[in-house]
């Protein structure tokens, strides 16, 4: 089916731009090179570390049409830069959009080259989650995903809805839709009553 | 021989542990995600960048019994985290064991997969130590390996004592264990007598 | 031919020395294993990363010339820092003709390897750049890379000529020098006459 493939190369989209917008906001960073770099280094992070894991060479090495994909999502960073920020709920659906749609593609992949369900549903989460986790470390801030409430864990949960119900053999693509549906919906309702993780007590 | 097996699940347990710790000490990394997530980054880390280089699959992601490991291990940290912080000497002892039969482990494996003996003692040292050095850049710290006396030279010790007795074609089972004491023993020795290495001279 | 197997030893050794110099500078990180393993991580980062995307094994791990030419190039900045820090534009040529080899290395091992025209380039510039990025992610300063004037941008432009005569047959030995002559010479330009990037414009 080629589904996987639009909704890939659109989540790769959305995160070059989230990836850029980053970068521009910080004064080291906002050169042409550096928003690129670190639109790239979003968009791509996450799943090149998974395929480098799987031992699979990732899709960007070899398709032209992540590369621009990556190119679109930088411009449209730029250029509409203004707009984007002031839309906030836009800009929060479509980050949200991106790491439902990536751990979905990071569990189905994983899975696909035999790796143990347990460690498919990490693999989902790093496929979303280790762009930004690498994107922050460049440059030097505390990755967001220690900071955000609910945020990886939202695609923990989705991912092993997906792997639960690849286990009661529901059709991947309804599965694919309703794990989709459930990162967003976890993340929609955290950001919006607050809700967090409880703290370790430390004594 | 099934030893390895339980030494190497043993070692990743021990990590885990201290991975939770260290993050659990930070305000912004301890709910829950962030000792869980900080805990299997410093368990795996160093194995899977040593496996990526290898070019073979991480064990984690075929044996669920690894991420059972880390789970205990997280789990120990987050319920007995008092009294392990109050016996220093026992987590020092963990911490040591651990790094120990990380390297031994790690350069066996090394040598098996065709590396030459002079990488393969580095690539002994960074499974050891890698996992700490991806934890320590995650929470924006200097490194451990640059702060701490004799940590990683004590790895890189044990790692060409086993080259060279494999040199002499000592039984496997003995070599391991006198690299790991080695490696034990000139850990202790460093903290005991506050050894540092010298620096290099900044005129 | 040999050629750019004693280029990429050349080459490993300048950056070894360039990440020692780097590290000897910082207090907690100018123990001796400090300067060795900033040197060793400045060396190796970028075509290790590289490898790995491309799912090969990285050179040093079998060729212990490599670490031989590391441990020159860390001897050689421990013993003239002096010398070498006074020297600044000798210096400066090194780094320069590192990063150029390193790009051109980078590029036609990309492309020999299957690697889309496009994602040769990229993978050009992290061969030569990421070693630099991976040192001052570790010693927890914002990347030089976002930091220098055309940098990267250098190297990405002469994977970009490379890239471009290789499409024209040109013989790949005139195309290596090509290419990197154009790298030095725009790296020289930008830093003579104090050119940089544009900036993206924050409202």
């Amino acid at each position: 089916m080629q589904l996987p493939y639009y909704i890939d190369l659109l989540g790769t989209l959305v995160f070059a731009t989230s990836g850029a917008l980053a970068a521009s906001d910080k004064n080291v960073y906002k050169d042409i090179f550096g928003v690129t770099f670190t639109g790239f280094v979003t968009a791509v992070g996450g799943g090149t570390l998974r395929d480098m894991i799987l031992g699979i060479r990732p899709v960007w090495v070899a398709d032209g049409n992540y590369l621009l994909a990556i190119t679109i999502g930088v411009l449209l960073a730029i250029v509409f830069k203004y707009y984007i920020l002031k839309y906030r709920r836009t800009f929060f659906f479509f980050d949200t959009l991106g790491i439902a749609l990536y751990t979905v593609v990071g569990v189905q992949k994983s899975l696909e080259f035999g790796v143990s369900p347990s460690a498919a549903i990490i693999m989902g989460m790093f496929s979303a989650v280790m762009g930004g986790v690498i994107r922050d470390t460049l440059i030097n801030e505390i990755p967001l995903i220690f900071r955000k409430e609910i945020y990886a864990t939202a695609c923990l949960s989705g991912a092993a809805v997906f792997v639960l119900l690849k286990l009661f053999d529901v059709d991947d693509n309804i599965n694919s839709l309703v794990s989709v549906l459930i990162i967003i919906l976890i993340r929609t309702i955290a950001v919006k009553y607050k809700l967090a993780l409880p703290k370790v007590n430390s004594k």
